[in-house]
């Protein structure tokens, strides 16, 4: 759907080289890429949709190129598929955060010029191999050439796997607050190659609804501050019972900050952070049919903000903006 | 959705702004900008969607940084609002190309670090300008912070105005080729304030449907071939016949090259073409309701590609990357 053909990868071509890969169902996807937009035959008229884009220097890193800002100086440089993956993955996170199914995908990539075809096939290929795994067919796409980083866009669309859409404004004082997986330290590693949590987003929402549900992007005070806002409540944080993963304790050992510190304040760890009654939150913790670990790590109560209480009882509060205060 | 908070523009802080002046009515959109995903409720369970981009040195220059390429050098500097105005209107013209309807976008932002907060506002308000006046709701998007250049993409949903999307593959040897609107010289203003045909589309779709229909932003000749190749058909363009703009013959002023061959190479006018049997398009021109022009400009034949006649009888052939042979 672009309107920019490229001397080192002409758009037709390439075009025509997506075609063959995707392998589209012409059931659901009546109009496949290539034409001005895309027809999807959806399973309901209720469409979850979002964007969400990694760019250079901000979501990954090249080799050859300087790293721009210091706190991606640990980081692994990405490769293309990895690229490529990592855009469809963070949206394939939002789907999960609202307890959805995804259903489509459309992308948009800026390269620079000069990278070639093989580099965009490949950011092409990780995109694809994501979108099959995740059964959500990539109908639609667009490329420009041009002289500066590389950025990935991806939309969304989904249903809600059980009656509706989780949003994050739905917590109550006396709900108890859960996460999946462990936390901290994601730079290593797991930002590039994560999985986004959707069969768990979607069993929750088939099964026992949480009243609030969000992915863990910006880490994790700063996703809590998130549904406390949103819900009109506030939310305690039991420090001694945060997943701490062990990534942030190698982190901790290169830069001597506490692997605790890494697993409230690093982003991009996808995991599912929710909120439900007691009763229910006990009913997930008994029925939980997956290998992903969880864990209770707080609660909600009124008031505002996050509050993060330390073993020892002292308190600690977290804005939205990620700034924690004592 | 974004993962990163901005020094100069805090993203919570610009979703209020932004949230403020949306005014999405929970009736079609209960889930409107904010969490994890939008929600819309869509007319029909047949979705049209697409993804297009403009990029810093692409689409559009910015006052004060070089201009990267010799094409832009006549170009206007684009103002933020009209940036955000362009990444909606280009999608939109490809909801017009496939005789749809809009129903909401989203939007993913890459902003120059330092352009600041004003600067984000603007091209958001161009972006919101535009949702409101094509009543097509801006339901979701996602701002980043980088060192590069600025990109703002879209991803549009629509429905198809008539019984079905009109594609570019339906073409038949015999039909006839029309185009609204006059063509060449958008790069001296009209790319940056075109307006999306919409209403002719739909119109169109609803009343006497095309065969085939494109919207011209890689220019004539090559979006013409596109229909060709789509169709399996070959496209015969009477050059004596196609409506040259007065940009086209203010731009031939400065460069020296035809006006005609401006209207026939120029992109981004972003003018309807598309295909129909003899007396259905008689139909359409006795019918048009539109003070938009409209013109016959050749035929669909058989074989492949896009011959050029020019008004003296000599041919010459226009490919899909827009080379022309004699």
């Amino acid at each position: 759907m672009s309107r920019k053909p490229k001397a080192d990868l002409p758009e037709r071509e390439f075009i025509r080289w997506i075609r063959r890969r995707l392998r589209v169902d012409s059931r659901t996807v009546p109009i496949g890429p290539g034409d001005d937009m895309a027809a999807v035959r959806m399973p309901s008229q209720q469409l979850l949709v979002a964007v969400d884009t990694v760019a250079e220097g901000v979501d990954f890193t090249l080799a050859g190129r300087a790293r721009a800002a210091a706190r991606l100086r640990r980081r692994r440089d990405a490769t293309p598929r990895e690229i490529g993956g990592k855009a469809l993955a963070v949206n394939l996170s939002d789907v999960a955060a609202m307890g959805g199914v995804p259903q489509w995908c459309v992308a948009s990539v800026n390269l620079r010029e000069g990278l070639g075809a093989v580099f965009a096939k490949e950011v092409a290929g990780g995109l694809i191999a994501a979108s099959r795994r995740y059964e959500c067919p990539l109908v639609g796409g667009d490329i420009t050439g041009w002289k500066d980083g590389v950025v990935v866009t991806v939309a969304i669309g989904a249903t809600a796997a059980g009656k509706r859409a989780i949003t994050r404004g739905g917590a109550r004082p006396g709900d108890i607050v859960l996460v999946t997986g462990s936390l901290g330290g994601s730079i290593l590693g797991k930002h590039l190659r994560f999985e986004p949590r959707l069969a768990e987003g979607a069993w929750l929402a088939r099964h026992i609804p949480p009243t609030a549900m969000i992915d863990i992007s910006d880490g994790l005070g700063v996703d809590a501050a998130h549904i406390a806002e949103e819900s009109g409540a506030g939310i305690t944080i039991r420090e001694a019972k945060i997943p701490v993963s062990r990534a942030a304790y190698r982190l901790s050992d290169e830069d001597g900050r506490p692997p605790l510190r890494h697993a409230i304040s690093d982003g991009e760890d996808f995991e599912l952070l929710f909120t439900l009654p007691p009763p229910r939150a006990r009913e997930v913790l008994g029925k939980w049919p997956f290998d992903t670990r969880i864990s209770v790590i707080g609660e909600v109560r009124k008031g505002k903000g996050v509050t993060l209480v330390a073993a020892g009882g002292k308190k600690a509060r977290i804005d939205s903006e990620g700034y924690q205060h004592l």
